[in-house]
């Protein structure tokens, strides 16, 4: 045991712990269980490098200028910038995680968080270079690893890099599905179905045209998700606790933005306004807005599949794969888990919306004290459609299989197909033929035989795929009966 | 009394009415009594009058195609036509409303909306030929008045006319706003306020800072708005029930959008794909989110203004305009009502958003039911958010007023202050002058006398504004205290 | 025209309009467009009679007690508060109704809705004394409409007697629903059918099963909303700006109470602690999650109801009443308009949920601003759940019709039958059983002939509903094969 | 490594994973890290003991009934039964939990969560009797740990214990914030303070009147919380997949739960209906919506809190505890992170509530298969209030303190006292007094003297807490003037 204090008193803390008073205090304020994302620690991590490299360039940059100077402020010597580097980037890769003892739900804007990573550098690059854990006078937490930063500057930011890298998994996870989907789409083109309006027998359509509008729809939602970049690119690194860079230097503020992009390889920049970057959240509103457009289309579409797929579903020509035993009492059942896994992750994903919006409409002044719970939420949706997305791709899509029953039974059956004789026999003669096809559940062919109206060449000719499915009749055509 | 029939049975009718038994059977289903968005009633009217527009150049283009042929389909004589496409041009200029007794929250996925307007078209056209209101022999609400035209495709796209014509008045609303936070901006550059962070005093910042966060959300809002209208100009009207246009001429599908893009003015675009057009609803959700992003940018701000202006905070400068006695029991009292009915209007807002993204979910198959829900939701949003930014104009911008206290009294006795010299003296010193200022509740040029730490011309010049604004400090300068 | 005017200045109001400058300034502060409640302006008019027969009470009382004692403040005469009654009581029948000018969504906390019946009672009562209206000498929306009332006790208490009212008419509809679905129990009592979990055949059920589900919700609901009324009974009326009752007489504050709970018939008391309950709206938000636990049972019930009743359902026995027309373009499509009625409902009840308890939690100190959208809310989901009843009631359940399929094409054909007999042969010849079924496509008769497992007049007895329904076996049973 | 298979192959499994394949699938299916709740699957352990101790006595009491007979099925030997029945207590005493792999989010109605325990159950048992994990010819995860239950009756009754375990401890910890706050409402009984309504300033109210409301809120909430039991402590135990019983024996279904009972101490009774309990998760919603208005209050009263105690709140008197420090960068800065936290706490409980109810609402026929996500957000919500009440008890109201300013500078000469004159001397004159101190910033003792309207002891009088705050006057105080 070691013994840290701050301006409350003095606490024990294990000899070899990372965390030091600060995080102790915090978890005992905060008696949360919910896990923090480890992808945001690991993005503090890329960013306290960035400020720990733009520092060693300051602190080279002022020894070239003011060569024999003595500042008035006390400057950190190059080596120990170099260890703090050091533990950064493993902070980036991942190490240390289970020293972060913060829960996702806090209070405060982020300072816990701050401090608990503060005092993991800290206490890693003691450890380094040879020293105990708590000897703050060597390496401090706040004097040292901290310098130059603000958790008003350091939390949004790394928020904002963890959320840019799970979003490029995202768009990646969506183009994946989306392919899937378009394979499914080309492998039953002009294979007739069905269509079904407030869960009605409608017209013809195809399953190409069923698949092609979940299609078009994740496409949209590749295109959405590629577009939130820039709602989210612009950082407020450097800026301090209100945006003004009170009391950091001027070349700091400089550069550590343009250090990061280049550490981390993303489109980040500098908010031409640090200030408003700091006070207002409603790019994530945005962000997450955009997310849920896709969970939306995601419900929508194994909503649909769930459906077709089901024991309920008549005349049923879709089989999902079967994926894991569906029942600890009745032998042989197998349920549709992967759809029902995935309308969760989407609830979710509303149920975080909720929250997002909410908490930032609550800012106040210079700063939104929310920003823990906001940007737990905003990564939770992206890791849960990730999740969502990638167990489609490989439990639902790719072993997917349609089945059809022959015309006979379904589409000609069914009377709305005597819509496609309207333009040849008028409405009035098309509305009999219908009348007839179900009064007596016979087939359109059986019926036109009856009532005698077309050829049956014609009629052959009128109820395929391609004739059902072209986007409207030509008045020339309806000439040829 | 007229008397009319469905497949149900019949129905007395008022002798004038114009609207007839679907509207009526609509009505007795769904006894709501929230009204319909009038909107929404006259986009039906235009998109109709495309419809009609349409069908008198299919007629004059058969006609010039064909001369001597007779078709197997009724055709509707022109002059009929144009009889309907007078009355649409009413119902666009908002005429005729009083008919329309359907209300916002019903069942179907419009089909009472747009029988109740066939109903009114085919009743008015008929009155207008001298005929009584309900001979449908001579012009039938279906056949007629809904020719070539399905529920699916006519009220999706009157929906889109109807959000696109108030987003552009949403749009200029917000400009507005936005440039009259400009002028508190530049009013009072460089005026210094205390800022807080987490309701605790922070370092010092200044007005036109706070304004400019302000108006960079607005900017960003109204960006976002500008980018909306891509998000829904793709209209699935030609479509018919299921966007495969089945019995609907060619020529018809082809022709309808560019009519309705010309008569409307508007950027609108037949979809590529219209049966996605007609089944998914992401682009409602996605284009409500964005309006959500704005809801949320209007509460903070006006929390934050409500906050300021109010009796309660310390050392009040900013003065919200009076607009209306606060109190029917205390004489005097003024109430923030124009924050307040901000804010109200932010979470009606924020409910509309989880019924549309609740509701664009659930859509099945070839169609989403509840498009009338989604619609009046999104609809509603979009009128409350124009009424919100109209009244921040007329009624709080305009005559807001900051009186600003002696720095002597705010800033310069706040300890946060010390903070600007640290660069100069040190955070050491720094920190011993801002417990001298908070010890004995003196100012920093007290105190530094106090201490003698540096001369008072340095002192002065580092509390200047400027200086205390400028973004980082430049190391140099440093070296001359 | 006469002219009125307040603090900011004068303006013109119609000679015979009832409400006055108070209305005006609102409705140009709010310029929203949602309908007020009429059920809430009612019950301020008996809020508001309770208020002036208390009055005439006090005038009474001290008259009788102090006949020669002269008093600082200035008593209003008993004819005067007698014309003020007169009009509140024409105000609680729903009359002057088009008088009241301000939206639903407004700012402050009722005072806008207080005055501007307050200006209603004033004017019609100076009208009915001969007076024009506007001679707020003789009668004054403040002085003597608002006689020791404030908004902060008229409008809560108000909102509550609405509330109440309502909710006796919600508790009706659901038991008259209750009893429709009972009936429909009752009707198809031991009427077998297939049972599904997560969309896939289960083990047999029955329709009586199944309508009892929803019988035992909707008694559950029932209950609920009897029990609502004891969360809300406890009014503020007396309490005055913030509970204190600051310069009203005691005795007015203790009879106030008394005298609405005689004239309205309702069990309402004074709250113990009248800043607690002008201060915390928590009863609100308990009373509206009742509500929304009643939704939430709608919505599964009305979802079944249309599934079971559409045209996708495999072997379908349920028909739902047809209503009205489905489609203005495929002729005899009918669909479950009132199952999607209902629903919308419930999506716009959690609608309202949101913002109810989002805004619930908004309150400051002495007082929550929002209750004006608040009741909005909480009024317009009862009366929305209301009409769904209703509609229920009178358009679904009471032509509801099952018309079940010979058992051997659905349960006898089901594999999951087979589960009855496992009691009997055990789990593993059950098993073989039921495969045999599944891939011969064959009944659990002929399979048992194929296998030869148990008598057919043994698997007769088994397959009955009585027997498959009963709640587990008897050990003893399983002897007797 | 151990191979183990299901009807889709064979998976490796590590050699002492008591998770076997069916866990390894759900785990693939569903690539969510929401941890699971633990304390639920410490409920599971409980409710399989009683299904395991009821299994006893069912084979105790064939066995004495029918000493001779052969049955059908294969009966469990007893010591096999208590082998389970061990490994089941270890379960709800909270160990294995490192076995279960399942995440929150999930698809299906709760298999995975049954069958990773069955499988624990069965491969701890068989390290128990000295067979390697995986032998389940001797023990069988269906046949034997799972036996004559289904996931559908036990995950909700299991969800149902953790459920009512967890609000017992709710319940405690609200009254124990009750007390906390009662103390302090007796510390300050009659210290006046100024009230205020929509953040203007009211009359003056006192500290134990603002204490009093939150009391008294807390105070519905514990009674609330005390409710919620009866709300859910009927489950359908022994019914089966869908409530039927169907192959369960009647011994087995009406001694599990009397069992279930007295095992764990709580009132749990079997419901009356076992289908009705099995498809309906009102009672879920129901309950959250308890917890939601219990977080309402506390949201109300931490804003209070944190706003009376800011740095922003003028003439401040409230002071809390100050609990971590506060910021990385601004040395001293402390701020209101236990309020900020317990804020958020109820944001998480309002989304929570949003995905309940959504959820609950999509229950299909037999079952709702989202009861996994409805069970871990109504668990979260009552862990998180726990969390918050707890830590407001030790972080906040203990060390509150409150140091009143001299009446003079904050009551004394705020206008609005001059109200508590009005039964004295009249509105008029009251009017008159208020101006005067408004206008020359006087208090009511100065304004007095100058405008002479009463004498100096009656107003000392009056401006008595007691006096301000008794509730109204009576009439014939006010001829003593």
């Amino acid at each position: 045991m070691r013994t840290e204090s701050d301006f409350i008193g003095q606490r024990e803390i294990p000899k070899d712990a990372l965390w030091g008073i600060h995080s102790l205090r915090a978890k005992e304020n905060f008696p949360d269980q919910t896990t923090f994302h480890k992808e945001w620690f690991m993005a503090i991590g890329i960013v306290k490098q960035a400020c720990y490299q733009t520092y060693s360039s300051f602190l080279k940059a002022i020894q070239d200028k003011f060569p024999n100077e003595e500042f008035p402020f006390q400057l950190i010597e190059s080596n120990l910038i170099e260890e703090l580097e050091k533990v950064s980037i493993e902070i980036n890769a991942g190490k240390h995680f289970e020293h972060f003892i913060i829960p996702a739900i806090q209070g405060g804007a982020g300072t816990s968080i701050n401090m608990n990573v503060n005092e993991i550098i800290s206490n890693r690059a003691l450890q380094n270079i040879g020293k105990p854990a708590g000897s703050y006078h060597d390496i401090d937490p706040f004097e040292h690893a901290n310098v130059f930063q603000s958790t008003n500057d350091v939390i949004p930011t790394s928020l904002k890099v963890a959320c840019i890298r799970l979003l490029q998994e995202l768009e990646e996870s969506i183009n994946t599905l989306r392919m899937e989907v378009e394979k499914t789409e080309s492998k039953y083109r002009n294979v007739l179905r069905q269509a079904y309006t407030q869960m009605q027998a409608a017209v013809p359509s195809s399953y190409d045209k069923l698949f092609s509008t979940y299609n078009n729809a994740l496409s949209r939602d590749w295109w959405r998700v590629s577009k939130c970049f820039e709602r989210i690119k612009e950082v407020n690194l450097g800026g301090g606790a209100i945006g003004t860079g009170l009391s950091i230097p001027r070349f700091f503020i400089m550069e550590v933005v343009p250090n990061l992009q280049k550490l981390t390889g993303l489109p980040i920049t500098r908010s031409e306004n640090l200030s408003d970057a700091t006070a207002n959240q409603d790019s994530f509103v945005e962000v997450h807005a955009t997310l849920k457009a896709h969970a939306v289309n995601l419900e929508k579409m194994v909503s649909d599949l769930r459906l077709l797929g089901s024991d309920l579903f008549v005349n049923r020509e879709v089989y999902l794969p079967q994926k894991q035993v569906g029942s600890s009492i009745m032998p042989g059942k197998i349920n549709p888990v992967i759809p029902e896994f995935v309308i969760s992750v989407a609830h979710k994903v509303y149920a975080n919306d909720l929250m997002i919006s909410n908490l930032s409409g609550q800012g106040c002044l210079e700063l939104n004290a929310y920003l823990p719970s906001i940007g737990h939420a905003l990564l939770d949706s992206i890791k849960l459609l990730i999740a969502a997305n990638n167990s489609l791709v490989r439990n639902l899509f790719r072993e997917l299989e349609i089945k059809t029953n022959p015309l006979e039974e379904s589409i000609l059956k069914n009377p709305s197909v005597a819509t496609a004789l309207s333009p040849y026999i008028g409405y009035h003669q098309a509305s009999k033929l219908a009348k007839e096809m179900k009064t007596n559940q016979i087939s359109i062919r059986e019926a036109n035989i009856k009532l005698n109206l077309i050829t049956a060449e014609l009629l052959n000719k009128l109820i395929q795929p391609e004739e059902l499915l072209k986007m409207g009749f030509r008045i020339g055509e309806t000439l040829n009966r």
